[in-house]
């Protein structure tokens, strides 16, 4: 058998963010429904207009590889995601669900900058530039929304911190 | 029913990690003898050491809030080692597993972050100074692996991407 090199890791890694990105993207509308907070609400509604963009740009890299766009399930973004729906469950309706979910929403993205700065760094060594290009793209985005996250987390703990 | 506060999600926030740090702890030696290099080998041994104090650390916050030390089970943590297993299992004894075990450890480091973040940040708001500082000094730790994996990342992928 022949080894399997970077060209496969880095193919099965797309294969793993493609499967993510879609995830995300059905949980999104949920997370924004249980959000209290009208500024939280749009802040995932958004993320979730970007999160379109960033699936249809891994189907611009898988087209730029010419291989078949295809998700492969990822336990990883399964898990944080149960995580999620479990706030949602145990703190439906109250003042403190909102600091809970900016947790739950900041642990999907890290999981993304993770797997991006990684696949952008094998894409470049691949000599893929054009694919490596527009993962760096969606791995700014990802930062930018973490970073608003951020802000979001102090707003929304403080406010869950008063109310207590 | 009282509602469930912000004290509330920094209880199970804190039982989450725990678990989290006591899978990582036994996943590492496993990393460790799935390494192919050295440096890679060694990083992971050193982490390992690194954990157990983040371990400990963690004893001394339960104990700072006058509550018992208790992991709750964390999907996340279980799923993003899953692919870490997956990939042990596939790419085994090829040059490129070094790559993808690097990867993997950057997306634990990365949950991490994410958790430590949102935990020092409502330690503070919840007058835990004590707490919150020992909380900080593992994320500055979990930030420090993470420079050191980037810059293996660099080396141990292109040595897989010559490999091909």
């Amino acid at each position: 058998m022949k080894d399997k090199d970077l060209g496969s890791l880095f193919y099965d890694g797309l294969k793993d963010i493609y499967y993510a990105e879609r995830k995300i993207l059905k949980a999104l509308p949920k997370m924004a429904r249980a959000a209290q907070s009208e500024m939280l609400r749009n802040a995932f509604l958004k993320h979730k207009e970007e999160t379109e963009t960033q699936k249809e740009r891994l189907d611009k890299v898988f087209e730029a590889l010419g291989k078949r766009a295809q998700g492969k399930t990822c336990p990883a973004i399964d898990g944080i995601l149960e995580e999620g729906e479990e706030i949602m469950d145990e703190y439906k309706g109250m003042a403190s669900i909102d600091a809970g979910l900016v947790a739950a929403a900041q642990a999907v993205e890290h999981y993304e900058m993770a797997r991006y700065t990684t696949l952008s760094t094998w894409a470049k060594l691949l000599g893929h530039t054009d694919a490596a290009n527009l993962l760096l793209e969606t791995l700014a985005e990802e930062q930018a929304t973490d970073k608003a996250l951020m802000q979001l987390a102090k707003t929304d703990a403080n406010k869950a911190a008063m109310a207590a």
